[in-house]
């Protein structure tokens, strides 16, 4: 509700009774609070030297995030496109499925990462 | 800062020293922070009865938020596809350009959403 009250503030975010009559059925996460939360879990658990510098994505909700739904992430490299400018880099394509404590997909993003090449002395 | 500590903790986004010697040159909200203040845009401006409830999309970053930028977005109907099963319903994609104060483009991104047909008593 803090993070709906800053960034989407409609009543099905922000507002428990309101939420219940509305096409959520209860009160529901901002689909932008559980993709910060996935990015959260992304930084914290994919081991790119250089950080994880987004130039794009896409991203689909499957079912609203509930209170107290626990989230964790499972992230998966589906492409390496070599740049043809920069030889030093690269486009990384990491497909990310964001889920709750009951293995139910929440969210289904793929993320386009710029990625540096490994300095070979 | 603040946003990037909770959910986007990279240096580039939260130690403006470190920021400099990295990619981004500088210090750069997180895209996540962007896309968050651009919904936040959209909530206010959008004029749609349900509200704004997005079964997905896609972004792209063309070129970091830095501090003290004021941002705005230029929203458009690209195009409303009715439910076949659903007749109450359709998916409406709208395209939202976020901007800053020397109107360059931040970010380009396409929300699909879910609206409501109007009830016609």
């Amino acid at each position: 509700m803090a993070f709906a009250s800053q960034f989407d503030p409609q009543p099905f975010h922000t507002d428990p009774e309101a939420a219940k009559q509305s096409f959520f059925q209860g009160l529901a996460a901002s689909g932008w609070h559980t993709m910060s939360i996935t990015m959260r879990l992304i930084v914290e658990s994919v081991p790119f030297a250089g950080g994880i510098v987004g130039a794009g994505g896409e991203l689909s909700w499957r079912r609203p995030t509930r209170p107290d739904d626990v989230l964790y992430v499972r992230s998966k490299v589906v492409e390496i496109i070599p740049s043809r400018s920069k030889p030093d880099r690269g486009i990384v394509m990491v497909q990310s499925l964001t889920l709750n404590q009951r293995d139910e997909v929440l969210q289904d993003s793929t993320a386009k990462l710029v990625l540096f090449r490994k300095q070979v002395g």
